[in-house]
Formats: structure tokens, sequence, C-alpha cells
């Protein structure tokens, strides 16, 4: 799937709306991916991001040492590699490989992005002082893309349980409000 | 709308997926609504929610100074509100009244809830230590409510702009994962 860059101020568009994330992060080498459900905007421009992490997940310690990852949003098509790389640890398995994904390199961040998803934001971590207490890690985004495809890409939101609603119905408004 | 009480732990549950969400506050016995789309969950039970709405929105030093609010989960039915509610400002008019919006009483916080909305999770702020750096409140929910209707609530997901998705097909996965 081809990607093009998307504006820094655009990136807060593919998070709002509270899609399911593949995180990917790497050290030494070797790359690891987590489903995350966990995460806010903060502010547009630069993006910032807010993303909780269970500190049972083998991710968390990686992107505490390594300060980087890449948030990637998966359409509804990998709603099986969602669910698979959610129930299986970077610890003994690796995902790229097991769930047949491709690692396509990062131009700000040393950590590859995956090429099945539609979009990616590249960031780096800025703040870790709720990491301790909430396992919160604060994001900056350092690159933004999105697939070239004009077709409508519809995410996955969490439910809880493994249950997943899928964006349906669009509606334009005339909110003023960004 | 008949609510019934949900259990705190399953209040993740309206949350995780990133509906669009209405927040209520009140002072000095005068209730605010505002349109909010930028939260987290933080832990599952009770319930932690990261929150961050702009500092120049009315209801921001409202719930600093209070330390109460709640959250209204809207289905789509309520769009026009979502968005009049977000256009507008409760530092000049009465939404409750301009809406048309109903305020029922809740048990834990001295803040009303939207009659018309079909959840709500009732809020104490518990950590303001991210307010200044990124307007971020950190809430504990205190008690969690929701319809008593079986039919399905179709939830509301800002895309940016005014452009909303809503809830389409659902899907049932074996996930192991909460």
């Amino acid at each position: 799937m081809k990607k093009k860059l998307l504006s820094l101020a655009k990136a807060y568009q593919l998070l709002e709306p509270g899609p399911v994330v593949l995180v990917t992060t790497s050290r030494n080498g070797k790359a690891n991916i987590m489903t995350m459900t966990w995460q806010t905007m903060i502010d547009f421009n630069p993006p910032i991001i807010g993303c909780v992490m269970s500190d049972q997940n083998y991710s968390f310690n990686i992107l505490r040492e390594t300060q980087e990852c890449v948030l990637n949003i998966p359409s509804v098509l990998l709603i099986d590699t969602v669910v698979g790389v959610g129930n299986t640890t970077g610890a003994k398995i690796d995902k790229f490989s097991r769930f047949g994904l491709t690692q396509i390199p990062s131009t700000c961040v040393n950590v590859p992005r995956i090429g099945e998803c539609f979009a990616h934001i590249e960031c780096k971590v800025i703040d870790m002082s709720m990491a301790a207490t909430y396992n919160m890690f604060v994001l900056q985004g350092c690159k933004a893309w999105i697939t070239e495809s004009k077709r409508r890409q519809r995410t996955l939101h969490h439910c809880g349980n493994g249950v997943f609603v899928v964006d349906g119905e669009v509606i334009h408004t005339d909110s003023k409000k960004k």
C-alpha cells in the first residue's frame, strides 16, 4: 500500500475518532508490535498524544528504553492481525514474521512501520512523568503518513472483551470547532 | 430514558471505543455542558480516565474549581445537540435550556446528568498535575449508569472539522484480552 506524507497538523484526525492502533517499537534491531486502544490526543500541532499501556506488556520497557515508536492505524481488513497481535507477546515470538507483516523504514525514528496499515504516526517520547503512576507515555509525532488510495478506510474500535465496532455512516456537520 | 446502575468494572466499555462525550459540570447551582473528544481510559477498576480540554473552554475552570463532572454518552440521535453544545459557550447561554436537555441528579457528585444520554459516568478529579502542562484532568469514576433499553446505542466518533463517523458493524472475536 503506497503512502504519502500527511501534514502533522492533520495527524490528530487519525486518532481523534478512537481507533485501535498497532504500536511498533524496536530494540537492538528486533521489532515488536502491540495492540493499543487507550490513547488520546493532547495537542494538535505538533501532535501530542497520551498513550497508556500495561507495564506487563513486552513493549512497555522497550518504549521506556528507546523513547521511540510508530502508531500504525489498521483498517477492518486487519482484524485477525489486531486480535492475533493482542493475544501474543513479543517476548516469545517475532510478530512481523508470525502475522506476515511487512517492515517499512521510518524517517524520524529507528522503528519500522507496518506496511499493511493505511496510516502511521512516527513518534518520540517527550514526557515520562506519568509512566510510573499511570503507565502513560506522552508522545510527539515527528512524521505522519497516509495511504494514497482514495478508498475510505474503515477503522476498528474496541468495546472490550474482544468485541469491536467498525466505522459506519459518515455525517458532515457545520461544526465550527476543529 | 430509564437508566440502571452499571458496574464500575464495566465503565471502561463505554469509553474505550472512543465516542464523543458530553461533559457536565456545575458551579453555584448553574450547570454547564461541553462536547469532548480527547479522553482515554487509564485504568479499569476503579475506572481512571484522562481527559483533555482546552483551557479556553468555559468548563475548564469550573472543573478545576469544583473537581467534579459527569461524562454523558450521547447516541447518534443527539448529533445536533453534540454540534450545538460544541459551537456555543456556557459563559453566554444556559445549554440545558437552549438545547432542551433534562437535568437528572447524580448520586456521588453534585453535577446533573443529561437525561437524553444513554449512559453516564459520575467522576471526581483525582490528579491535576497534568492540568497546567497538558490541560489534562485525571478522573476517577464513582458511579456509572446505562439505559435499561436493550436497543443497541450507536455512538459518534469525531474525525475533525465537524465530520463524524457513526458505529457500524459489530464483530465478536476470541480475543483473550480485556
